[in-house]
């Protein structure tokens, strides 16, 4: 999505370690409008699908998802990561591990909002090992809900989680995909898309 | 607020212990249609002051933040409750403490995204002894920012925090005020409101 990586260009910020900060837009600040326009494009890419949930993890994908589901006219599910005291003990639980916190969490979603009968949007802001939609897919597979794609903002391209995702035959739109970048010159280079 | 009050009556669910879930439409599973509603009161009630940015803090509160950021065509800005590597070591700081989680964490905001020109609306689902908004006024504090008003989904009008915010002087504006509730009948009384 060409306003996507435009923004990127512009605003992100390429830190040694392959780290890409889009905190001005993406995941500290957020732009709603941008987010907007993010909606609208995957509603035009999941117009044949029955979509009926959009689901996402804690944090930072929660804002996109609530923007989405507003274009989708759908509830969101947002799935915690850590068991808190105000949660039913009646939960599809699953751990996942973050490379970004060094750390294994659990990803719960309560029973009462996932199920047989939902047709789920994964939402989230960033793809790059994989780990978080990994822990989101085995979470809707437990529930028994159809996955009917996922939707990311910014993909790593260099890593694996794309490429592990598309072989499970998911549609997998990615709005921005980073092939490479360089933390000296600042460079950012995409992949082409349509 | 009518809708809101009607929606917990109908939805939401009295525990032992002064615990209100609603997590069928605001806090787990988020209803966007009620959010944009929602959205749409605060601004009629703060349609007076000049607001350029939303301030939220992690998790629960960014759904209903971004949705409100919609509505005031402002940007969002969510705290984070916990140092990550991704965050830059030029921040806002304060400590908090979770009476739900039963500890303490930090509340950070990065310098970049908060600052003397920032007139902020702060929104938040849950307003209970106030430990989680004394903090992010005290981040507004630190950055020089002006606080215009905060916006509360639902309050527990027979906890302190509500009374030490409008002790400050502060506009805040609670959708919803439970005044009692029984998890036995479960039955919900909220305070009258214009």
């Amino acid at each position: 999505m060409r306003l996507l990586e435009e923004r990127i260009q512009r605003d992100g910020i390429v830190r040694a370690g392959n780290v890409l900060k889009v905190d001005s837009f993406i995941n500290h600040q957020m732009d709603i409008g941008l987010f907007e326009e993010m909606a609208k494009e995957w509603k035009r890419r999941f117009s044949e699908k029955p979509i009926n949930k959009i689901l996402t993890i804690e944090a930072s994908g929660i804002g996109i998802a609530a923007i989405v589901a507003r274009e989708f006219q759908v509830p969101v599910v947002f799935a915690k990561k850590s068991q808190s005291i105000n949660l039913d003990a009646d939960n599809f639980v699953t751990k996942i591990r973050s490379f970004t916190h060094g750390r294994e969490y659990e990803v719960i979603v309560s029973r009462k909002f996932l199920g047989s009968e939902d047709h789920v949007l994964i939402i989230d802001d960033f793809l790059a090992n994989g780990c978080a939609l990994m822990g989101l897919l085995e979470i809707t597979q437990m529930a028994g809900a159809a996955v009917e794609g996922i939707g990311i903002a910014v993909e790593k391209g260099f890593q694996e989680g794309g490429r592990l995702i598309r072989e499970r035959g998911i549609q997998l739109e990615s709005l921005a995909i980073v092939e490479s970048m360089d933390d000296e010159t600042g460079e950012i280079h995409f992949r082409a898309q349509e």
